[in-house]
């Protein structure tokens, strides 16, 4: 059955002339003997809440994955999309992407991402476990990863809070074959692995991962454990290979004609690709049947549980309906009441307005708990072995966090939100990415947004990130200007179920600036004149965040001067694309003068200013001083935008 | 004497109202015992070559070295310069920052990146001790990491290449004072950090950091291990403070004044701030002058060394007189071959043509040596025992990578370049971003540019990291078209000694587009006409790597039918903004159709296109497909420029 997988993979990177057979080759042993008796999973229904989750955090060796979903008989993995491999419009890209194929639980090829999306799922698991009770939830997480996975830092970070939150329905399968890219592990490493994940708080074994009797003890093992594991498999890259198994050759290449008509004389298989003996056929889809009859009793379970309603609408990703009933009251009053204080600690208030509304919602923060204003009051920390609560000590581990929350949302029935200072979001960037790429609902509570950090100076203060970040397709940044504008950016986050959210937020107080009632959420609109001209404007202002203030002022320099002028808030540039062309043009008033703030690299803002707009910004880093020392000192300035608009009248 | 360092921190911040007195506080016992017993170094030469490196990875406790400098009387490390701790224009920034205050090695304060810098600077030890013999070369790093270090992912990349390597003269100072901003540490971590470094390879002691018997003997075993050693200081924070010693509150505010007058008095400190009593100022003077000695038998040995002028050279980090013959004479010579090649190929063509002419260049790969080209002919790899060689298996840790390279390069006497996959610059960003914040010269190889990727789909394809890292202050972003432009490019990045680079290198075959000679380095110039139309313009084609090919192939379609166009090829856009108004004005063309073409997105290009430009390019992520195939589908073709320029004639 092994080497179903192996000539399946071996076959799969040959007529696609791209991809890594060593991989699948190696470990098809290790998953022959998971999938056929420990996963707990129903191929016909690869949305059963309650099945184990796979995670192939090597996702090079995708066409493991694809081909255990064939034989198993998943209805999607047909063998015409095996023999499409890493081709345009099939289900089986290059590597697993989530979204494509049904049984793919996560997008990985970034090394370490899934194992440390798995501390996510597992965690997400053990929370749901004790919100809605072991007969609904009650499965575990496999991870196949490999040397490249545990060299990269992110799997410090997973491992250690997988060790900490003592998740012992995690099992990683590591394909412990010696070999990278370039050659022996050896070359560039001398890491004692199982010390290390022992050191971490894991159970370790090691096996050899040929060797189905191991792999079946080593599994049961696993599964008893009141730790996470790791069994480190000793495979032969490229296993079954007729002349280059254990080579590096194998990794990431297709093997050739003759090494392949050579494995197949070898491994005594005589069919041709992508056809399968009929005896091996049937056993793999008896496999792919055994959780049937579990998924059954499962579902006989769910539909008699007091809980059906709540659970079937986590799990779909819906919010309570009164979800936004007491933001939305808030709203209203802060319209009224114009509180000044930095915007951390409007989405503070936010968050306290919906948190409990909302019982999904997993908060966090990376160590900057008191800093970020991530902890809503009455909240009880997610810990073992309780996890029932709702908050979580991540650490000083902004990859590992951001990389989890995806795992969480990935997992389904959690809304995962969690912060650290806005300049880090370079440490989490590679996880953030994989979410906008996803599409997962995940929310960044990215604080001290600017050089408004003050005197931590410029390793502190982020310049180039609000940028970067607007680089990243189906990526919503959010920069709200005032607590009403969190208030309303709060809600788009939660609502938006196919991207996620960085919400940039302010460490320095700021004025309010929505003083006024709408009858919308106007963030929503990206951009939206927030004070119109006294007259046909002459000149329109762009702001955000922090910012905003700054640009009122100076409309009430140049309105005092006779210059007739707009401001416009842009609380997310993303959301402003979405609009028609029509008020996108009415936003943006060409014909005026256009002047843009914001303490951050001018790189963008053309959108808005055109080619000759002025703007008024950060053209370097920042430096240590007082906040409001810098403001004047790098000339972000009421003053300097005045001075931008009259030189451009 | 250690209470000197706490007091100084203590009043330092308390002057701020802003900064972390916890940790230097915490330490004071442990750096007494280092700068006054084994610390080579000389308070009167900051610059001297053969110093042992000092490096505060948590860096946030910055008022400990600026402490430690003053009282062992650097010149820059005035009363006054403490006194104006963390304001505008003074050296003592919130965070060390290098190249502010003599003395400190490297900005740090973005927490586990001083300990990854430590790791360059002594594999640059050793490689240089190899090269110019222990008599020039034979000094120690030291790292004072805190807990924040050791849970960053990026320690354990750092930690275990310092293992695998055997840099035996790097020693960590582990504050292990079991404090974190939100709490104790086993709120979020549980880690036997112990083990955990034994299994990187390290020697590892255990001590009470405040026993100065016990600080002095762990010291002296670990200069005799042969590996790298930790010393887990077991310290209590904010220690000396009446009230508050052990709490995680002396970590990041100023005490208060009753707190300060309290501890005082605990000390039996009777001197006004910033004033020292006349013995203990006179010891640390003394503890400053230590070196005196040693310095001058070692610049006495440097001038007797036959060695003496090459030494000096690497230092100050001049460039061999030759360093270029072979390039430039190479690109005459492509003027004529024309070799159609993938730039990255171009890329290890130049390498060829400066690597050995170059002797400070150390190369190196995150694990994708043959990807990235970036492996040069006969060149030995670095390993233990013999550091002599110039190429560094990396391994899978492009952040520890990018870390370390930024050690090497403020150690000085080392040149050093690396190489992976350009979607990966996300991993090492935070490293980018140092490098370019300190001005040092590190040189990214960053391979794979675009969906020319290919089959290996998005999470391989950089869509938005051109923008990414165009976003970031100080970084020379090159994406050459061709192998004279890489050679170009590569020059101007040896030739950056004020800042880092990275070089966007395409995975896919490209035509040769530089096809006459010039008298300039073109790509200096960051963006120049690359063809000229062939009657005034009306057309202006922008473009970059690849597809420059695709803008020429645009234009001869526009030519011949009567459209005269020029082509821009723009390698650079920071080196662009060098240029003159005069320049930059011809170059962008205003009054002609303007459209650009890059396979990214479109942020940052208005700068060349105006509003109303043209983009062709991503508007989302990439795909699993043939290369061909994918710049077919998402339309970046010479067709799609042809019809935007139509559509704005």
């Amino acid at each position: 059955m092994a080497d179903a997988i192996r000539v399946l993979a071996m076959d799969g990177v040959e007529k696609a002339k791209s991809g890594h057979p060593g991989m699948p080759m190696g470990m098809a042993d290790v998953a022959t003997v998971l999938f056929s008796k420990f996963l707990k999973f129903d191929a016909s229904r690869p949305d059963w809440a309650d099945r184990d989750r796979f995670i192939l955090s090597a996702g090079h060796g995708s066409m493991l994955i694809y081909a255990l979903l064939h034989l198993t008989g998943y209805k999607a993995a047909t063998k015409e999309e095996l023999s499409n491999f890493r081709q345009w419009g099939s289900k089986t890209a290059g590597h697993p992407e989530y979204g494509h194929m049904p049984g793919v639980e996560t997008t990985t090829g970034p090394l370490g991402q899934g194992l440390a999306n798995a501390v996510g799922f597992a965690m997400a698991e053990r929370h749901l476990a004790a919100r809605f009770g072991d007969e609904l939830v009650d499965h575990r997480t496999w991870v196949v990863a490999g040397d490249g996975c545990l060299m990269e830092g992110i799997s410090q970070e997973a491992i250690t809070l997988a060790g900490r939150y003592r998740l012992n329905k995690l099992t990683v399968l590591w394909d412990d074959n010696e070999i990278t890219i370039d050659g022996k592990v050896s070359l560039s490493d001398a890491t004692d692995q199982k010390g290390r994940f022992k050191a971490a708080g894991w159970a370790v074994k090691a096996i050899d991962g040929h060797d189905m009797g191991q792999i079946k003890s080593a599994l049961k093992w696993a599964v008893k454990q009141d730790k996470p594991t790791l069994i480190a498999c000793r495979t032969r890259i490229g296993k079954g290979a007729a002349t280059m198994e254990g080579s590096h050759k194998t990794h990431g290449a297709a093997l050739g004609a003759a090494e392949i008509a050579a494995t197949r004389l070898g491994l005594n298989w005589t069919h041709d690709p992508f056809e399968l003996p009929t005896e091996i056929e049937t056993a793999w889809r008896k496999v792919g049947r055994r959780g049937a009859k579990a998924r059954k009793a499962w579902e006989a379970r769910l539909k008699a549980s007091p809980l059906v309603a709540d659970f079937t609408r986590a799990m779909k990703g819906e919010l309570p309906s009164n979800a936004f009933e007491a933001l939305d009251a808030g709203i209203a009053e802060l319209v009224e009441a114009r509180p000044a204080q930095a915007t951390r600690a409007a989405s503070g208030a936010a968050l306290a307005k919906v948190f409990h509304a909302i019982p999904e919602m997993v908060g966090g923060s990376a160590d900057l708990t008191g800093s970020n204003n991530t902890l809503v009051p009455d909240t009880v920390t997610l810990d073992a072995p309780d996890y029932a609560g709702r908050y979580v000590n991540w650490g000083i581990r902004e990859h590992g966090m951001a990389a989890a929350m995806n795992g969480m949302a990935l997992h389904g029935g959690v809304i995962p939100y969690g912060g650290t200072f806005m300049v880090f979001s370079d440490y989490n960037r590679p996880s953030i990415r994989l979410a906008a790429l996803m599409g997962v609902r995940v929310i960044h509570v990215l604080t001290h947004d600017s050089i408004g950090v003050g005197e931590d100076g410029p390793t502190h203060q982020p310049v180039e990130h609000l940028a970067a970040l607007r680089a990243i397709p189906n990526l919503l940044v959010f920069r709200p200007a005032d607590t009403v504008e969190a208030f309303e950016c709060w809600r788009l986050a939660l609502e938006s179920r196919g991207a996620p959210s960085a919400m940039a937020l302010s460490r320095q107080k700021t004025d309010a600036v929505r003083v006024e009632a709408a009858n919308e959420n106007l963030s929503a609109r990206g951009a939206y004149v927030l004070k119109a001209a006294s007259a046909p404007a002459k000149a329109t202002l762009f702001a955000t965040g922090t910012e905003v203030p700054i640009a009122l002022k100076a409309r009430d320099t140049l309105e005092a001067e006779g210059v007739p002028t707009r401001v416009v808030s842009v609380p997310c540039f993303a959301l402003f694309e979405r609009q028609s062309a029509k008020y996108q043009a009415e936003v943006i008033g060409r014909g005026t003068a256009r002047v843009a703030v914001e303490a951050g690299v001018r790189q963008g803002w053309e959108r808005f200013i055109g080619e000759d707009g002025g703007f008024v910004g950060m053209t370097g880093f920042g430096a240590s001083a007082p906040a409001e020392v810098l403001y004047e000192k790098f000339g972000i300035t009421a003053e300097a935008v005045v001075a931008a608009v009259k030189a451009r009248l």
